[in-house]
């Protein structure tokens, strides 16, 4: 099948790019000494999961435990929920899941970890335990190091916990701040005699400066695979390594300098990038797509030297690459103008 | 089962909250003399669009074939696609459905027209054709009478199309505009010979006011059966006739002041509205949703009396609900504290 075969709205994966992203963080974190452990909630396919696992990943991370589910059936043996899991039925598919797979968790509080201790009680395979630390993205994580210390001895006290480590969610271009939370975090845990086997830091935005952020011991970054917009107006990269773009058709061209797409919010998603519009046209750099309803990107094309005409087809880089893959059932991987596979998005969906 | 039951995070629909909103519009609809064709895009349910022909809609809009697929599959008998439809792929399927229900749909311009007009044939059995037009909102649509009367021409000219009427996707609070431009555009075309049979105007936040556009014959409201943030802002009812929420738990109390939910842009959407914040916490009025990613809302409850519990399950009402609809696999039923029935939303995630 040919690209001009697919019908539109439809994700395009380019393959070599997305191939060419993971070997080059891999082997920055090889040179750095650096553990791996990928964010699937970009892709959600368990192929890229077992991919990054290949390249040298030491496992995968995963939001959610229905995301977790889908890449242990897809045998994925390691994986990491950072993430306050509460609740009798998640905590009951958390069991299931740990007796299959080396699985780790997050808390940040002591409801978080009194939940987990409930359900877990076998000394003999015990549920390693992260805390999460704020270190100023200001989302969840505990802020106060004697809270902190007293997380980590409620974790050791239980039977079937283990105390793994501290985990981050890093605010972006401060890795000097996040360093330094991190190294104080470790340095009270090791003088209350709990010194943090895992400390895990995240995003891709900082992913080639990770190895700055000394101590931490693993970087879970996530859109690295695939990159967007937002992810290069961060500074990762550039347009030309994003491998995820959306195959839309101009189904209007209403009047001169405007024009239509077949991909609206349903397709590209309403996330804001700090680069003006919702979308980057790959045949066409200067358009801006100014607004977007459910079904209809409205694209100003009164800079390009032509506009597109009805009925063509373009590709848009989408603003924020995750949650698109989150739109739709299957993904197109390419090589040119050749689609090679179809996949469905196995992890897509996954909200519990 | 009990809401109690429910994990989250999940769709809960109060039926008699949509039943009222149902109702009401109807009635209105009917005191004005005025045909709802109700756009099913908000709940993507047959059993709703059932529910709105029962109570005297003439049909149903779709903005997508393949949610009209779904439709037709759940018996309904008349859908407009008011969307110009492109493509030998989606022709066909047009076609598919043109032959079991009474279909209508859009085109603004000759590209489109001439790809209805290679594909249906057949004067016994004419594809009903509305034309498009800009009455401000600045989307698709024909603005230039000679334009509109060229297509018109066009439609009426093809053995297998019926130059059914004009259509609109009206601006916000402009209806006397609205009105004026309808009845322009049907002046030229009743003087060229080629009177609109149907004059279909839209939109949920003028539904009250629709009956001032009196140069329509038809309304397509979408968002008025649940309602949401954007829709009371924009003056459509009030936040108590909202009739989805998001069920929620929380799963974080860092810092006082702050909490966050299990429910992100992955159940949220990202879509911004006229009024601060990403969802109305039902339980907690005074509580803003100040930021989200996928998985997680960021609350700051500080303003709030008492701050809900880690583990606390809260409602909330998103800033667009069609998006939110779109995100789920199943909405929950309610009645109080009774979930009636689990339906999955079959229209849900239907791109092309």
């Amino acid at each position: 099948m040919k690209i001009a075969d697919v019908d539109t709205p439809a994700i395009l994966v380019d393959t070599a790019r997305a191939e060419a992203n993971l070997a080059r963080a891999q082997a920055y974190a090889d040179t750095h000494g650096l553990t791996l452990r990928p964010h699937i909630k970009t892709h959600k396919l368990p192929m890229w999961a077992a991919r990054q696992v290949a390249l040298g990943a030491a496992g995968i991370t995963c939001q959610k435990i229905g995301e977790a589910e889908v890449m242990a059936d897809a045998s994925i043996t390691d994986i990491f929920i950072p993430y306050n899991i509460l609740g009798a039925a998640k905590l009951e598919r958390l069991a299931a899941l740990h007796a299959r797979v080396a699985l780790s968790v997050a808390a940040d509080s002591a409801v978080t970890v009194a939940g987990y201790a409930a359900r877990f009680d076998d000394p003999a395979r015990p549920l390693p335990v992260l805390i999460e630390i704020d270190t100023g993205a200001k989302r969840c994580g505990v802020s106060s190091l004697p809270d902190l210390v007293e997380l980590a001895r409620a974790i050791d006290a239980a039977p079937g916990l283990v105390f793994e480590g501290i985990m981050t969610y890093p605010p972006r271009g401060r890795t000097a701040d996040v360093n330094a939370k991190l190294g104080e975090a470790a340095g009270v845990l090791k003088a209350a005699g709990l010194p943090p086997r895992r400390i895990s830091n995240g995003g891709s935005p900082d992913l080639y400066h990770a190895a700055e952020v000394t101590n931490a011991t693993e970087h879970r970054p996530g859109t690295y695979i695939y990159s967007d917009r937002m992810q290069v107006a961060f500074g990762l990269g550039h347009l030309s390594d994003c491998a995820l773009t959306v195959l839309a058709t101009v189904v209007s061209h209403p009047v001169p300098g405007r024009v239509v797409l077949d991909a609206g919010s349903k397709a590209l998603a309403a996330d804001a990038a700090p680069v003006p519009g919702h979308g980057y046209l790959v045949e066409y750099p200067d358009a801006i797509v100014t607004s977007l309803s459910e079904e209809h990107a409205v694209v100003d094309v009164s800079d390009c030297p032509t506009a597109p005409a009805i009925g063509e087809r373009v590709r848009v880089i989408p603003n924020h690459v995750c949650v698109v893959s989150n739109l739709f059932e299957v993904v197109h991987l390419v090589d040119g103008d050749t689609v090679k596979e179809v996949v469905p998005v196995a992890a897509r969906g996954r909200l519990g």
